[in-house]
């Protein structure tokens, strides 16, 4: 139960790092899949990601539904994460956004969006465009059943982003750090991209070796990937909820956000 | 009486809101149709929209005059809203502001202004572009009487959003929080569809079928237009002034932001 | 007495709004010409705007050196504005700044700087661009003798605005509330041409008619001039230190910002 | 010791304010040399540089290892601090980062980056790319040995900043207070050049004559370089840490921005 308990508390820090760097706004969820039993996931009730606490977190099975009596509303879209996790046993965790800069990838098909700086390279050398359009014809844009999950999660395939035509994107990663990590940086990325294609010229991508190699390197509790979770985590006011799962001792300073900004 | 307070503590949320998501500065405004008589409206006097208290909303006619005597001055424009609500019928609540990622679209008549982001749906498939000059030549370019505001209302026609040349846009709904929700998204869909013209190539609109779509699902007291104005509500420091006008209880986080930030 | 001190605690606020409003940063500075003696005029020492106070503020003549006897160092291109004064009676406020984005319309000559929104009208027509280099060759690029101000008060001319190739601009007004208003507003002048010019097709830029019907509107104590100073005292979290030059009141809520940010 | 102790807490002053300016994330560090051993340097632990304090500090050889017994985990990439001292006995301090808006300029090799701006001068004329993929063919694109960062120090050759394709910069300098400006300003200088380009038509960059006056008059602890760092010292919420090494004394204000923010 203890485990439980932290991975329930990342996942509320996870939501407030993900408001605090302009991944979501009031709208976007990140869900992280149960440890102890694969078909189930957990997700916040609806609710703005920046306001949730740890008595938001539900509990849904891999039909997007409850698991338990459940009077509070739901995401709508809460069938991405269902459909992913679904069709993708690899995955732990999954992020789906608006983040503004990625909006355009998905607009002007022109430009696919490929990593070309180092913290970009999480999200794969390919990054699928799926338009609900192309199925469902003339919808409301969200992804509102499990038909609709299942064939994003078709697009996604075997990469770690699915950009949403017209709405925003789809994450998947082996952790809610990584999630978070790729979440953040794609739109780096993708305005990196951008601004070097404004100024012309031939584009230099990451090669697939070097997508490989970033890859290869990648571990969740490693030093450097706990220094950007603690920092986020800092900056979004939560430094005091940290915990390690490794059992090491959380930094000093972990109030220190708090009274600086 | 208690929903005519509670519907002018809401403006006074949305007047804030506005200012804290980079709508309005010091200029621009926001009012809300009187819910029994309709042809008065609700403005704050002339003051910067952040500043706002209840105390200074004053109650107009649709001639843009004071309905009981008042010695404060008055917004120059309040005849935008005047005139839209004259001609508007279906119409609640308008917003007038000069969002700088919108100006271009008024200047540079090449590109229209249309949805391309689920977001930006609500602002309807077509923008038309007012240019003050056409009918009224060299002026300060303000709207500061009602031959002007009809003027405008008339190009805004059955639209939700008019573009004004040089100056700004003005907005008309169906509810206070639905304005809101339409003008702070309109300036994103503006930043996602210019850059999306910038990374070249065929752009992808939303189809008409969907903007219908998105439009008839839409209700100011769902639970996803409520997420929306709760978070906004608590990133501008007002949480606190949050009432549900279905008599449902407020968050339990009212505070939060005003502690995280 | 009293208005000396008046006008030199609105010169603080002054330093502060634009260091808020992100004109100025560790460098650029804002004076203001003595009102009952048209040779000497305000300024700080040299300190970063954002901390400038009552003391830190100098006379000094208008061939740039200090009235008073004094030891603290001064800004090194105070000469801008000591000529600005010298050959324009009509002003009566200067600024200096490097805000970031005016800086390519001074390195790119293709695309003249020009007011096409309704704030940006009062930088006037014309914005010359002066090239230090086109008569004193190679310097530090900064303004640092009387014959280097002189000749940027030249290119300058009748004008409101004018643009330093590599290095900012200067502003030159009627009022300090004036120079604010137009170095604020600037910038956003410019990011909207800038972006208009990437949508493309022919950019429609404010008549002489337009330009001119504001300019003969303007007064610096209005209600709509005073609603932004206030506006802008408050969010640089100096509302408290407002004075009205007319006696009135000033606004309640002078403290907000401080207690809301 | 006074003046280590100095030095050191220089050190985190610096490390915040590359934070607060967004020149550095999670990512990124900032290093110092010994000023009474020219082997050794001074540079954090592996922590995120906004939350670093004066016993997070590591002294570290010129090979890039402790030189005393240390058990916390150290920069991955500190071996390009160590290389670039090797290499250049005239470098005081030296800053390696990821900021944004000059990785366009590593990915599109069509426009060099150079000063357009005075506050950029200091990048000096030439900013050479250095692809790591070139020598060591797909790695993890950081560098992690003193091979990789020899072959960076040797790239960088004379100049005060090297590009690192897909990845960011590494900038030295003659002090801590220079290479912290240096690192500032060069994001701005990249914006600066970038919207110029877009602006289209030519460039007109600083001249060698004049990048080599603004260099000639450059000093560590003048009233310019003193007034920026006291500003960006104040910002990050550090006013209160901050000592003159000329043993003057430091500004009175130095915690107003505490309470102001």
């Amino acid at each position: 139960m203890a485990n439980l308990d932290t991975l329930i508390q990342d996942l509320v820090i996870a939501n407030r790092i993900l408001a605090k760097e302009d991944v979501v706004d009031a709208y976007g969820h990140i869900s992280v899949r149960h440890p102890d039993n694969p078909k189930h996931f957990f997700i916040s009730r609806s609710l703005a990601p920046e306001l949730i606490e740890k008595d938001d977190i539900v509990e849904l099975g891999l039909d997007g539904q409850p698991v338990k009596d459940e009077k509070r509303s739901l995401y709508l879209e809460r069938f991405i994460h269902a459909a992913i996790y679904e069709m993708r046993p690899d995955v732990t965790a999954v992020v789906h956004a608006h983040a503004e800069d990625i909006l355009p990838f998905g607009i002007a098909k022109a430009t696919p969006l490929r990593p070309v700086i180092h913290s970009g390279s999480f999200i794969g050398k390919d990054v699928p465009v799926w338009d609900i359009a192309e199925k469902f014809g003339d919808t409301n844009v969200l992804v509102t059943n499990m038909d609709q999950g299942r064939d994003l999660a078709k697009c996604l395939g075997g990469n770690n982003v699915a950009l949403m035509r017209g709405h925003g994107f789809a994450s998947a990663a082996r952790s809610l750090i990584e999630v978070v990590r790729m979440s953040v940086y794609l739109p780096r990325n993708a305005r990196a991209l951008m601004r070097a294609k404004m100024l012309g010229g031939e584009i230099k991508y990451l090669s697939q070796g070097e997508i490989d190699a970033r890859n290869a390197g990648y571990s969740p509790y490693s030093t450097e990937t706990w220094r950007a979770w603690e920092y986020w985590a800092n900056k979004a006011g939560c430094g005091h909820m940290l915990t390690r799962p490794d059992g090491g001792h959380v930094h000093k300073h972990d109030h220190k956000h708090d009274h600086k900004k």
